[in-house]
């Protein structure tokens, strides 16, 4: 068998969470390296209600093909809590996904030409870098401060791209660093987008997760003319295996995703979409959100303060508000990948930073997830990844 | 608002299913046009027991992330119904997708440059000649015979274009002719396959349709090189809602496809999946395919006796064997458009048959499904539709 594929498999490589699985799986691991959500976040007991009645409430309704779009009521209610975070649209802006991964993947095919210049954050979220990859596009880097994206290069950025087809961008708690973009500099990349004419990708799954600190609006909300796109996702505040997510855009942005989900897989489950749809308007969905964020502040406590604690001079790590990652920057001279294999020894495991710069080269940082393990799994995962770092 | 999309986007376009459907949804209509499957044939009664123990019993695992491949057991069980047809497979083989309409996209990804040639049987399912168009190939018209593809023409076709990517085919109970391809097709197809080193795409959502009739094996149980990539649903076999379905193929090829998934949805909604498993493991679902097989045939029977009745000379109908679709030929000069439009004023739907010819150029045929109405409500609209005929 000797069969031709596309040029553009040898674009698409295996995300090094996935090649390093079989090394953080193994019994006994204390892994930092997922974005999985906290097990003890997944509302089990109502789960357990909508499951016993959704079938007999909804019938065939629930089993039949439906609109590409999504459930109606569904777009409705996301369009009502997208207005509560100043976003002024109607479920006519709205479309489920499935998950916020496949509107990355969407964006791909909408935008993306061979050879045609995207800007990303650098560092930026492996999954999106990976789907964007597909369609072969340039990455340029836009570099990040502690506030986000820095808005005088990204403007270089767009001088030295005139035809850069969108901008990416995590707002909120970004995934690597945990960073968030301020207020002023959300104004900044919408007037940057209408000024050069360049879209806005907000990829914001994280966005409700603020367990510390002021909310700041979404990008989305300082958008008059369209030009921001904004993903949204139930994967970190209600359940990710139900991949339900959405975007929320123009109405002419929203009709060309249409046609590609179309050609995609039809339409996101129906039994995903009600079960989303029940646990949002049979209970209290804020006060869900809160109990997730005290589990996360906990543990964001429980990880950087033992980072603080225990890291020795030359290492720094981010003090995220919200989310589940932080951002370790380790002493100059030491390799991500060759500590993740000394460390994985001592059964801990990370994601070494490199693959979350769009174009690599980076050997200094790791990421870690605080959203998974209970506190003292933290502690102990901390302990035993500072020791390892005292020995090199 | 002047944004530049991907130029793979002017090939991306409505179905014509889509754009007809503000007529066919009209009160009172009844519709021939949609490839729903009979609301009567979904398991409701096992839905509702499944659904009530479906949470309790599986806990987080039906809730978090999941194996972009699928949930290993319904993997194994997938692989034994293979082995049934006569494909010797292990769940190594298989991969779980968001319903087959995602696989058509992912095959597509996985095969298709810009200009490169698709061999196509004509017609052909239009939710496949969708997927693939967003890849922009250049497709290929292979002639059918009552046979399914002509083979002959097949192989002047690869010797024409012997760069072609892949063969697309529907063998059995084709959408939209209803035609199956006989089995010394089947393996000569594969004969071709291997010489010519073009692989087959055999995609087969209706193969357990047959209600009439000796089953045919599976392109892919005469496959011995790993050519063959089969696509299967639980869409018309359970429920299309939940859109699970599965493809099988060589490692190689399934590991490609498993990257893609990782980009375009990290996994299919687990709760979908684990309904599917529950209801192949708890139930008889050979019982419950040989239910929804009694109710087809008894439509069929209805649909294709009213059209040999009531069409006057000049115009054809196909008897399938199985599936839900038979494709009407018109009278030379009728135009399957205008018919379409004299119909649905008398309150009768199907699809005009132009848009599964892969280059398009037909305006003599029409597709009929007797799958989702009642005989009663057949007999009805074909003697309408007949009626209608009658005065052109």
């Amino acid at each position: 068998m000797n069969i031709k594929y596309a040029d553009r498999m040898q674009k698409i490589k295996p995300s090094p969470i996935r090649a390093l699985m079989h090394l953080v799986q193994q019994p006994g691991v204390i892994s930092f390296a997922g974005g999985w959500p906290a097990p003890e976040s997944l509302p089990m007991e109502e789960l357990k209600e909508i499951s016993k009645r959704v079938i007999a409430n909804y019938g065939a309704a629930a089993l039949q093909y439906s609109a590409t779009e999504g459930y109606r009521p569904l777009l409705e209610v996301i369009a009502k809590r997208m207005n509560k975070f100043g976003i002024d649209v109607t479920a006519d802006n709205v479309m489920i996904t499935s998950g916020s991964q496949q509107l990355l993947d969407f964006v791909g095919k909408l935008f993306i030409n061979e050879g045609d210049v995207v800007l990303c954050e650098s560092p930026s979220y492996i999954g999106a870098l990976g789907a964007f990859a597909g369609y072969c596009p340039k990455f340029v880097d836009v570099k990040m401060d502690e506030d986000g994206m820095n808005m005088e290069h990204l403007e270089e950025c767009i001088k030295a791209n005139p035809n850069a087809k969108f901008i990416y961008t995590i707002p909120d708690f970004q995934n690597p660093t945990g960073r968030s973009m301020s207020i002023e500099k959300r104004k900044t990349i919408v007037a940057l987008s209408e000024k050069y004419n360049i879209p806005v990708v907000e990829d914001n799954p994280y966005y409700e997760l603020r367990f510390e600190g002021e909310r700041i609006p979404p990008i989305k909300s300082f958008d008059k003319t369209g030009m921001v796109i904004y993903f949204g996702s139930f994967s970190k505040t209600f359940c990710p295996g139900l991949r339900v997510g959405w975007v929320c855009c123009d109405p002419e942005i929203r009709s060309k995703f249409i046609l590609i989900k179309q050609g995609a897989d039809l339409h996101t489950s129906m039994l995903s979409q009600l079960f989303v749809y029940e646990f949002l308007t049979s209970y209290d969905f804020d006060k869900h959100v809160e109990t997730i964020k005290h589990i996360y502040l906990k543990r964001r406590n429980a990880m950087v303060d033992t980072l603080e604690e225990l890291l020795p001079e030359g290492f720094t790590c981010t003090r995220p508000q919200g989310g589940m990652f932080t951002w370790v920057k380790l002493r100059e001279g030491l390799n991500s990948e060759e500590v993740f294999h000394k460390t994985v020894e001592q059964k801990v495991a990370f994601v070494p930073g490199d693959a979350f710069f769009p174009n690599g080269g980076d050997t200094n940082h790791i990421r870690l997830n605080y959203g998974t393990m209970t506190e003292a799994k933290i502690i102990e995962g901390i302990t035993r990844f500072a020791n390892v770092i005292k020995t090199l």
